[in-house]
């Protein structure tokens, strides 16, 4: 295999540059950018003839621009002989739509990775995809890492005492469950219902938080809504304190002003999307994770087991250390 | 477009019967069986030129034979030049192979999904598929239909109080709450935990069934295992019933034996795969869906709306009378 | 072939809006929209199963975002099982990436075109392609109209003598000449030299314009700052007035301003893509081809030549009468 | 090209670790067993990223589920990251469904090409295939190896005299023919004929056996029963020996008891297939083709001929010392 | 379906206008012949648009030319949406290039049925194929016509006695058989032989043509070489006279030399590939089988059985009074 | 990567010959000819098996023919295993055919870059394709090389003064603005021009070509009749000379003829196409560009940049001297 090389597009140039710097690489140079038509402008300005390229762009907000780059940039890639192509998304936009969930809906999730496909990257390296059944929608091989054992680590080493991991919706009790299980705590679920069919919908929580420390477990955050909605009644369950632990800031909307004003005590994310540096105000701590993903391109690059990063809890300490 | 015809392979033929007197047309007649060698043999017996062909083939145990069974009749009538080939798989096997829970693994449920698009099929139709993003593995339309409003109108109908839905694992909380926000049910949750990390991974329940009747709901009852341990813990915790309801019927190794011995007081499970007659016993109750599917091929072969069909309560109710 | 439907995205929906009124059909009800996350929302609203469906969408600027809400919309199109899928897009985006012009550049306007294949669309209707070699782009059937010869009888009708048709720069020459050949008047091109390999690159015209009327003609203007260029050149070299003729009104950038204080007295487009109506002053036309559109999807739809849309001049004075 | 690794279905496991005893390699670990309801389950339990894999696996009977077991193996491995797959199938069942032979048929055998090189395999090994044609089903590269002169070689070294090879129907004379060819024999055929319309269908020989040795000549034995009644026609007619010598040693329903009974003093065949040992009785002798297997996995994976193999006899002089 | 349209290249316009005069529509206008440089032109010169469209073109020499004439001509009937499209290839050139018979050799029959469906062919007629595995060589429906019914029916009627059918070689064995099944002659099989390691390879014949009626049965003729080695054989074994049926009549290199001045006393061969007028001498007997393309267009058309015309003898004898 | 090989078709072996000697390798051992039906017969006749393979056939006259060559090859060299084949294809045949110019025409320039890719081909080399947009007609990577700076330094080195570059026709205005910008000379431009709707078409000039030597450019020299209709426009408005520079001798029908008896003083062409010794006259020089193509093999070969070969005057130079 010939020499690595790293590219970034525009949704997260700072993770990129710290991945390189893990590695102990220049980042690729690349003009990504707009024609004065708004038409997305790449040219890949190193020789790549027989390279293994690494391309890390989250398809985060705008996402359709975000793909579009992706999508460019492989072509440029692939049309410029590249040996291999792997996109490295950290952040899977559209994963949401992953099915439908009413008729003449499409399933974007799908679609995106038919796209990517189509545009020539040969393999993907992601982060705690939404479902992870997305994996599946691909037929190139497909890394998908995780932070979940990082972030519960994290909340480990702070002693705290009487958790309670709390999954905000249906859809995410086995994150959530994930998380506790490597935490010894308890679980609880917030679920929807309608009490009588005239009724409004309403929320309902299964399990216990009373005098607890409740920690709501996401994959994501994304207009804050249904975080503040959740804290809200984690609060009024008699819970000491609520945090959330989510890897994704999307923080789409007015999500900071919702966190800011909410009952939430702490906000702990990643950052596989871009967060302002003004918005990370004391709620919000942003861990980083390039280490993660500078390790995983090591590994794909030489031909060593992804597997094994995430078998034993020595890999994360010996690198946490 | 053409006539419609419908053929079946071995995997679930009274329900291919059902399906036709439904509709009012005969089985479509073609051999499909072994030669002496063990291969699977396969020839239509009639005229299926231009013709709208339906397959039905729940790719249930065993799994490899009946799938194949599928592909291979889908290259036969595609050779045969129907005009369009949907396979309607009321219980597509290796749904739970829809990820990989670990590194090296197949993500089987793409695989054949693949496998029955490359044989030529054009559409398919399912039901209640395991985790609904199978849909999105499919690049042609799938329609997924389900028959958990029609499991839960059972149950009411019934008129029993106090009811808690129960979700016997952590991945299948939304479906439970599904049928409970029908029916107005609570919700409970049973998940895997571990005390200590030396101590063994125990089972917890989250929500509570004291004095109710606990109505554990799933997708698939597989080897009942999962119901068995579940029974004992809502039984444990106070339950004044147990019930299951559950779509597919799979009945893996000696589930009936589990079943009986257990403190299931019913299971209800449709006819999605065959059941033995003799295994009908007090506690199981089958119910049929034929007339769903028959409904949906027909809206499909007239291009009438298949959402339509579960937009109103209507429906049900004026199929059921 | 069952109904006729036509559905738009948000690029251009008065467009779409005109096509449906000439047609007498309404607009197919579809929310295309955004999730408050940025990422495109599509529900297809009504029933296509079966149907011959149009999707009319400019891929203008944004032309990532305009893309995608076509892929979008096509899916779930697909997934709805509509019957075929014609995408209608007036103005290619992405168009003048149809070549590498350096190493390592990507080909942006294929990629795009195997983008929409993949997407599941059957057949494309584009309208004065950059270039014409972008219609082997597609394996799918593409039907690429042209308003030149509408724009030129727009031209003739007015009765202007001594025009010029004049190309731009090297690479529309043939437009140009096309346009002239309609009309019978001479031909001048504009084209970059540099003098000597120290000296800057300058515009040089071959051909003569003194005392004429200077007609411009391209496919598209964009961010006008050729047009405002070539003006002053034809206006030095003496032209008696100067005229732009285009089809696609790109105006990007500070266009408007530009095509204001130039030398142009008068800039005709079409409305393939979307034009502020405050921004149509006096030097802007606007002319609408929606019934060229319109007629050509109902030939497609019925099943009648295209082509004899073209051969003769009969055609567009019935039209335009 | 990376390390080599060889792993083993369950259809020919000690074929399997033959071929690895004769390279020199441990037989790769891998988990290929079932799940309790009934499907397949694999899990490979070794690194195999960007290494050159062989997966051995005949599609012998039960065939749908060892097509099945290939198939999923090969998706794992795909999704591992293997750099290159080769499916080594010296048995490749479904061979004699590789034409219509009326209408309304599948071409199996070419289906199952299909789904091979849709589960991502990227070359394959075959033995002796029993249409040569089907070489041709796969896009990717086949080597199809052949144990025809090994057999020949065989036989010659026991100096028998007035040798008459065979062939038991018409579509296998090409095959006797080539046999005999190398072993200067003379040639003999048995076919079918109808003598009048309205008689019984009977079979025929063309050709001398009276006081030779016949030697019957196919790639597979199945059910027997030709090889049966031809032995017949051959004892009948004279012959004062009557052997069979086949590749594939399928031994399909009462194979055995039929063989047993029959007028054949010798049967020959190779393991390509798993015959149970208590089987090999004194008229059947298996001969084992690992080393042959084995010389084709090495020369495959250190990129030399493979077709030198066969061109001089000196190949397999050294082999067999 | 749309209307019924034929077209033709130019390797066989008469057999094409004789199809047409059958089913009585008019041959379609297309411009096929070449440019100055020598690149093949078509131009389809009537509307297509939703079409059932047959082509009617055998791959016969120059099999390169009459092979890219099918391909673009299908090209250009695609791109003008001609709504299904089916190459008739009464002769399919490159048939005997179905196999490997060394190292690095192509499979060049696949190749062209890749090529054909990649120029957009939906489905296939062919005629008596050289291998019947050719038809798996494509994944769109193949029917494979065949007039060896209709050439034995033609022999019955002249009331010979004493027939032998021979095959020229050991890979036509079944063919022969087929033939003379039907007409309940006897069989003779002439194969290649090596007496000793260093001796010249000789023809020998298996079965008895003494004083007999020797009918040698072909797909083909080609240079006709096989055919005169062949009838010098039987004449020498005594045969009292030596017939020549086949399908195809190549007749390359000095074909009619090798047949007019051979121990041949009758060739009887169909029109699937043009003979020139001038050739068709005493010995040679051209019998037309446009009918039977004509029946078969007719019924693909008509979505009738293609199966349902070879299963009975009546068919034949309506169409033959 | 493995080894070198490069193997030629018969379109251009002399070619061929001349790159192999200046890259210091010997060419491929291949059978490709014909057999006696006129089918197009390949073997590769020395090893390939991981090989990094190059094929140099300019797809020219008879171009079916050499293009089916060229595909056979492909097929033959992924069937023997060859590791990445890159098509050398110094003129690309039916390069003119890269758009539709009326309704129901093939696009023949794409159908041959689908059929190229669907024989096996990895990359394409290419030089001086008729449109640039030919490049993206592939989804493989394509280098476009271009001979026009060397052809404009040779022009150069003469010392000529007062240049015109003439582009023989509207759509070829690019190159020869290309070709004069290198050599600052003036451009003039030849366009068809119908005076009035019932006259004849005419040809017109626009520049001045006055005292001056007119240099026609063009990429390819087809029948000879553009070049010698425009050498006596050139030469009615007062050229002082008439040369012609273009790339390809094409050289169809009489165009020596035509060139003998015009005004032209001078055509200099390349030899990507055979140009029969004797055709070679004084007006004739044919330039080698075998040194070109080897250097893009060479860097292609060991990954280095293609597009850097361009980027300076120094690489002719020092290649030159």
């Amino acid at each position: 295999m010939a020499g690595l090389k790293i590219f970034s597009g525009n949704a997260n140039r700072p993770l990129a540059e710290d991945v390189c710097r893990c590695i102990g690489v220049p980042l690729g140079k690349a003009l990504v950018g707009r024609f004065k038509n708004g038409e997305t402008r790449v040219r890949i300005e190193e020789h790549v003839r027989g390279a293994d390229v690494f391309v890390i762009q989250p398809t985060s907000s705008p996402s359709d621009h975000h793909v579009m780059e992706l999508l460019i940039m492989s072509d440029a890639l692939r049309r410029a002989s590249a040996d291999r192509i792997t996109a490295v998304i950290p952040y899977y936009g559209y994963a949401k739509q992953e099915k439908k969930s009413a008729g003449r809906e499409p399933i974007t999730a799908k679609l995106v990775a038919n796209l990517i496909t189509t545009a020539g990257v040969d393999r993907v390296v992601a982060l705690d995809l939404h479902a992870p059944a997305i994996q599946g929608f691909f037929d190139i091989p497909v890394d998908n890492l995780t932070a979940i054992p990082f972030l519960a680590d994290l909340l480990v080493k702070e002693g705290i005492e009487d958790v309670v991991a709390v999954s905000p919706d249906v859809g995410g009790v086995a994150r959530a469950n994930d998380f506790r299980y490597r935490i010894n705590a308890e679980l609880a679920v917030i679920a929807k219902r309608r009490p009588k069919p005239d009724e409004a919908e309403a929320l309902e929580m299964v399990g216990q938080v009373d005098g607890k420390c409740a920690v709501i477990v996401d994959d994501m955050i994304s207009t804050g809504g249904t975080l503040e909605v959740a804290a809200n009644l984690l609060h009024e369950r008699g819970a000491r304190a609520v945090y959330a632990y989510a890897v994704h800031p999307v923080f789409a909307g007015n999500a900071f002003e919702l966190i800011e004003r909410s009952f939430l005590d702490r906000v702990v994310v990643t950052n596989t999307v871009t967060v302002p540096p003004e918005t990370r105000d004391n709620k919000i701590q942003v861990v980083n994770i390039g280490w993660l993903i500078a390790e995983a391109i090591q590994r794909i690059h030489e031909g060593r087991s992804i597997s094994a990063m995430f078998e034993t809890r020595r890999f994360q300490q010996e690198l946490l250390i």
